[in-house]
């Protein structure tokens, strides 16, 4: 599972922490689920963030996906929930829009964006960490259009 | 959501607590996910359990229902681990079965052997509450038979 947290200042965005949070394979789902769950909650405790963005759910690939895609949504809403963050959710469409002007732009792109907005040295990786940040960078240009209305 | 607890000793079954937790229609999915795992939390609080069992997931219907259902059974297994029970899954056929001794058997069928089998004195209502009561059976059928193994 992907994290990335982002210090947004009005045109401003400053990267704070990216990774991935990793299950061990042979662990019971809600093992698994378990170490998501700490894993989030611990970023969430050593950063300090005040929102927390997820990719809105698509539910138009199979449904055992959607199913475990679910699994891991509860999770990381009641980790929201708990460290008393608002939870946004965001289309994936509406992520690689804000960030790369395509809706439909490959990862690859996601990861070049985001590696410019946020004026990192390196293609932050793995992919799932780059579309992490792209969320919260979305939530930032978001919020401020929000506010300018 | 619905929640059963029955306490199992060899072949006796006591019923101990079943309801359904509900949730407000106008809340957002974060909240109606908290609300849940509060209600269950407070549950497994008051009548302390020693395991948790749910339906197996089955994604034979729609990804959209699929998904809705994974995020409800990450917030359950989460639950259940913040709880320390094991949690333990039993496919919808073999809760029918276990109780019915038809793995076809309406959710109907099902709420009149629940009633019989816990020797209640009217039938548990609604049906979520009387499925809860019936995987909670089942667990007792299938550790009492894999004992005797």
């Amino acid at each position: 599972m992907g994290v990335g947290i982002v210090d947004i200042k009005n045109t401003s965005f400053t990267p704070v922490f990216y990774d991935v949070i990793k299950t061990r394979p042979d662990d019971s789902l809600d093992h698994k689920l378990e170490t998501l769950y700490d894993g989030l909650l611990e970023t969430i405790q050593k950063y300090a963030p005040t929102v927390l963005s997820i990719e809105e759910a698509f539910y138009g690939k199979n449904a055992r996906t959607a199913l475990l895609m679910g699994h891991v949504r509860g999770v990381i809403m009641i980790g929201g929930r708990h460290s008393d963050l608002p939870v946004y959710e965001y289309a994936a469409r509406k992520v690689k829009s804000s960030v790369t002007g395509n809706g439909n732009a490959t990862k690859e792109q996601v990861q070049f964006m985001v590696q410019r907005l946020l004026s990192l040295k390196e293609a932050p990786t793995p992919l799932d960490a780059s579309d992490a940040l792209a969320i919260a960078i979305c939530h930032g240009l978001n919020a401020r259009s929000q506010s300018l209305k």
